[in-house]
């Protein structure tokens, strides 16, 4: 054991702790990471100590003072961090005592490393969520003012990656701006449990000093106070929530990320993606590979390992605090990172994208893709819906064979399968006439996007 | 091909489904669950199509009447579901067709099986949501009361497993209501957004009738109608929301029966399970095991494993609905049900648990689990937190090697380690006083156990 | 409790199970299906003990006769399940009794239901796995016989699904072969470890019975004995290993699923899948979707499930058996049912695919796809490879400026970039010249795939 | 795009890399820990060019030297490593050119980055697997020494965490030997697949050089050469299939750990750890916390994250290498560094773990661990399992009620529940009477450990 760690908890214990064991059990190499929260709670915890008469003024203004100066030290990459020291609040600590003496040793009364971690976790997270959310705003806006602009432009619904209906662009734009809203909610409802104070429950029942806690809360921004000490110190539920909402806006993101790498392939050519955007290889000088959304897609998996990484490792812990508990950090770190990264580059991106227009009403036209309107047109004369499924199949059946789309055929090669189709069934074989009559809440007519665009700009406003 | 599919959509097929084929991407062995929501949709739908002039309202009638006649069937166990006919959807609109002629064929107008099965899903899943929260409050109002009863009832509260600090079993039961109350925060966020409707999404752009989503929304008691209908009908966002809030829940009961499963055995006799609940062995007539808390703790990794299922699932499919989303529905199934069987086994076991109040304080009377009091002691006379840390580390090092614990010290053998301490140091050391000074908000004193228990009566009213 | 469970295990119990409780910890639901392996399981341990003199030989043949017609109600579905019984080795064994009276309940001598499930489910495992092992070979001969056909068709082979180099399509099929064959490798390494014996373990520290495992092992085709009765009882990694084997394949069957939805779309074209394999929809007359490969693609996140429900099972449990393990069988089950299913789909599937030689070849001639032959052709004039890569780099973009490819220009297009090049410098740019050209082991030359072919089948016989 | 990318594949671009973008796809700051078996690829690579005479023997030997000096210079810690320079491979090929000019930009001939990077993390992973299979075998070597010295500790075997049978420590140990042994069959059978050399695939198809991919396998010591260029690149299931193993491994670990915290609580006390491998707290100072074992359990859901991030990762993607690959080396890198320091800190622990061997046999004797062998008993005198198993039953519940353990009743009192007890019934009841007479294969009786601990040494020989 070091002398230092002897300082902080040696006094039972008759021998050093092993030189491996102290590394691989250590987490300052990836906790140092929320100094800023360690030292604005240790702020708090001083200021609070000394307002309710357990530090004196004259402690309170060293400490304060003494962790302002390590901040500095920290931002100026002058700390030397010490695995020795274990994690970033021993460190903190350690070198308090080193600069301001006696009045450092008394900063740690009333609390424990169990609250003193929950806290900083959950004010990082907070950070960090509030972090995402700018850059998901972002994102949002990039495709409703896109959506805006290509509100008219026709391509191919798929289903089942066969042409299905003709949509417009800027509906399937919109699309994505549903699935990332939800993503919003879910942090902004998240962010209510991540904001709940557990300072004040020590090391897993409370303490013995006179400690207020809806001053700490104040002062750190905290939404409400945790209601049960041994919960406080041993509930990850936020990290496993966050990591889940995380997972969600991933898994949306590598959805997007397969049209994205789709769209830009040969046989699509739906959309070019910027230069700025690909990459080369380093054998074959004509590629330019959809990096960003490929890369994507790939860290979809990423952020799920970690989240069951975090439902496994609370599983089966008794209470209160057990190390394992300690490897919650790295897993919602890279949580944090890919999705703050992957939106980034994705709210950039979006903007930039070209679409291809003639290249995608090309395609709608082929496939057969108004045959559900001419099924409608049948109904509406009065077939029952299924009978004119059952006629129009037939129609397409032909088409295959004869090599024709739907609108190609002549009204008489039409009346072949059903003597009710007239003159007017062309209107509704067209791309504007299918994706203009499908003009309700939700529907992919021009006139409904833009509906759609107005109320989205309103919703994240 | 079964002529029965062929009906449905076999127009354009010259070839029948493999037999196996058939079998393989049937649903209806598992989605006819949903039958209820089904049929409750499609009353609506057929209602709302009749307000708009889409239907007569005798075709209305003839639908509802034998829609209702279905369900009686179904529920009598006289319908005959057919794996030719696909899923729930086809069964029934086939039934319903064979009983009441060309109107069934009306009914499928303006929808699609893609907005049908993502409002039947969402129709259940909001049901399932309510059952489950009711298990879940009888659940919490168990533990309140237990909590209430035991507030006096000393224990060792654990950290690492180790003896930490003396916490009353009120207090620790609060915690796991706790847990499981922010369980229930979750399932009421993530409720409204499963409460959306996506039916009048069609198949995956909206419909060219005149129908109007605001009746249907209002007859089925959906709170919003979804936005777009390329995202409708591919969402499945909630199914995992939903299994991510199961994860949790899942994980909290795990962690629940671990310390059922600890406090039952031989070492620890803190508390008996009644022998209703538990099962003996096949082979050791002696064995009374804990098979509840085992298996529910067990069973977490069953939930686990389909969140993992769903977001795989997901991962990566372009829009819109595709073949993949069928498999939903399994893995949703089975995490509802094993949720609700676990609380519902909770709730019925936790107000029978019988603490052994003698055994408890006992194992708290011992492991040094008042030294940190004795290091508040000296704090409060002067000396820094870390130093009376060290003081009383080498206490306790003279404790164990002489086998007495703080509280069986003379107060000759205490002063060795500092001689502030003096005769009333005793005071602190006893369990009374060790839980009575954590007297605040979230601590484990009785009196704020008591208070506790008040709040949480409130919070789940 | 009911007097049968009470007539097994009941002696010590003053009280009934719960009614609820009793069906939550049932198994018989899902575990009947090994009525099989625990009727030959235990024919085997009654021949056993009576060949080292623990059993008569009358009551051997009353057991032997007795288990025998079971085994018949059970096939002739004339056998009634019942849950206050447990689990399928109560259920028979109580038959057994019924039929035979007092030799029934001689049969438990000398083993557990704990060793006796764990042999259960590796003789269950065992079967399965060579079931599936028949679907994968005809799958893999499937792939070998159409890769042979195809062994001349030319493709453009794709990375980041930008055509990157033509490639044989017989080529690209063996790269699923060795996918496959891979998977292959596997269950022959695990199937060793599924066939060790853990019969003898009886609860978990052996049995006081003269018993000879030898006997036993040899009557049920195990091949090695379990080394630790404590092990033995508590071990599931077969289960484990198994399901991450079977995640390998439908990892791979999601790849090949996800090119057989690409090829089949309108943009690629490059296989038909006849109508047999794909359904259509309810709504869009004109639609014939992929739906085996993309419920395959959808069934793989399942099997990834349950790996990690079975390694969340496990996860932290102490020895020996604990309740816990009761869920290894479902996800078991359900991962065996999968990988069958999905393989004999696709080994239906494969030989009927319809590869659009003209389309895939097209494709190839677009693209640039022999850049990379350019630049090899620049080094083997003497330019470093760096450097024709960079003179290749700049004719592509010349080339995506004027709408040609590489083929198309003429020498002196050619020659703007790069003196070196020659009127020899067409043979390198077509196709043929391209795929003949990477003629090693490994490499895409016809002539190298058919030697391909030849190994391939040698591997599998 | 930094000028440098630009000479590696710039050619065809029109516009820089976006420097976010640069950073978010680089992979330099983790694949950098592949620069050994980068560069021994690389000149294994450069030596057979030579040998086939695609390169000179002057630029083969600059080569080689020019990388014998950058080795040395990263082991020295000067290399600097520069992140728009993407990977480890352009940033050595970068500098090699930079010390040894034009023969630097001919190494690249007939490679490409594909089968470059899926051949170092295969050498890299080789090499790994033989650091943790030392490491395994240390920890068995352990556990058998452990094993036999303990061969006669008689401890309370448990199921369901009550007690069930006594059984000796040595024998409990031993089911850890055996857990951990199939694991190192599992990476025996693993590297096999591992060691299959992809080098020579160049990007997909294979190359145009008349390259012998024997000699690199043999340079490399490479088993096996990949059979299909397509394959090859895009191939991820060793990473997967050694992380399914060590996810494996974790889970026993965690298994282990899991014992080791219930074994060193107040209530278990069964063994002592040493001071070196535990640590404190940094506010109650009598704490001595099983740190290793419980961050060892936490640490095995990380290694399960990872698994399932690789699974997710694949899932779908079509042939052949996608960016998304790159998201492999993360989760499989840090699976090793976890899986070896885990196994260090278990190899180097279990041989100081100090059993308690007097609470062992205090804990066997109590709960009644002996019933199984009283219906033995009764069963060697002719009484069915069944109905003895009931007769001992009772003969508990009275113990139960009375506080006495079989073994402390009087004869008159056993025989109150059946009239065959007679008075050699006692040798029966005792723990070594119990132990002693689990004597087969598997079974607990101190001569069987002592027997299995022979047969273990020879089996890791």
């Amino acid at each position: 054991m070091s002398s230092t760690s002897s300082s902080m908890w040696g006094g039972r214990f008759s021998e050093a702790t092993d030189q491996f064991v102290a590394e691989f059990t250590a987490s300052v190499q990836f906790d140092q990471r929320m100094y800023r929260q360690d030292i604005r709670g240790s702020i708090a915890h001083a200021t609070m100590l000394a307002r309710v008469g357990v530090l004196s003024t004259e402690d309170r203004d060293l400490i304060v003072d003494g962790l302002g100066q390590i901040l500095a030290e920290i931002e100026a990459g002058q700390f030397e961090w010490r695995v020795d020291l274990e994690d970033v609040h021993m460190n903190i600590e350690h070198r308090l005592t080193e600069r301001i003496g006696i009045a450092g040793k008394r900063l740690h009364t009333g609390r424990s490393r169990n609250d003193q971690v929950a806290t900083d976790i959950r004010l990082y997270l907070r950070d960090e969520i509030d972090a995402i959310r700018a850059e998901l705003k972002r994102l949002l806006t990039g495709l409703i003012d896109l959506a805006e602009r290509e509100a008219d432009t026709i391509m191919p619904g798929f289903t089942h990656l066969q042409t299905a209906q003709p949509v417009t662009f800027g509906h399937h734009l919109l699309a994505w701006f549903e699935n990332l809203k939800r993503d919003d909610e879910r942090l902004t409802d998240l962010r209510r449990r991540v904001n709940r104070m557990p300072l004040g429950s020590a090391a897993l029942a409370g303490t013995t000093y006179p400690i207020d806690r809806r001053i700490t809360a104040e002062l750190l921004g905290f939404e409400a106070i945790s209601e049960n000490s041994l919960d406080a110190v041993s509930d990850r539920d936020f990290a496993i929530e966050f990591t889940a909402a995380a997972s969600l806006i991933m898994m949306h993101l590598s959805r997007f990320s397969e049209e994205l790498v789709l769209w830009a392939s040969a046989q699509f050519q739906f959309v070019d993606l910027p230069d700025r955007f690909c990459t080369g290889s380093s054998i074959m000088p004509q590629k330019k590979n959809p990096d960003v959304p490929e890369l994507v897609r790939g860290k979809s998996g990423r952020v799920f390992g970690h989240l069951m990484a975090l439902l496994t490792l609370m599983k089966g812990q008794p209470l209160a605090y057990n190390k394992d508990n300690q490897e919650d950090k790295e897993p919602l770190f890279d949580a944090v990172d890919t999705v703050r990264g992957s939106l980034r580059a994705f709210a950039d991106m979006v903007p930039a994208l070209q679409p291809r227009r003639d290249v995608m009403r090309e395609a709608a036209r082929r496939g057969f893709a108004t045959a559900t309107d001419l099924a409608d047109y049948l109904v509406k004369r009065g077939m029952p819906f299924r009978d004119a499924h059952e006629v129009v199949g037939k129609a397409v059946g032909y088409g295959v064979q004869s090599g024709k789309d739907l609108a190609d055929m002549s009204l008489a090669e039409l009346q072949q399968f059903s003597d009710v189709i007239a003159d007017d069934v062309f209107a509704v074989l067209t791309l504007e006439g299918s994706v203009n009559a499908r003009d309700h809440i939700g529907g992919t007519a021009p006139a409904q996007v833009r509906a759609a665009v107005l109320r989205a700009r309103d919703r994240i406003a």
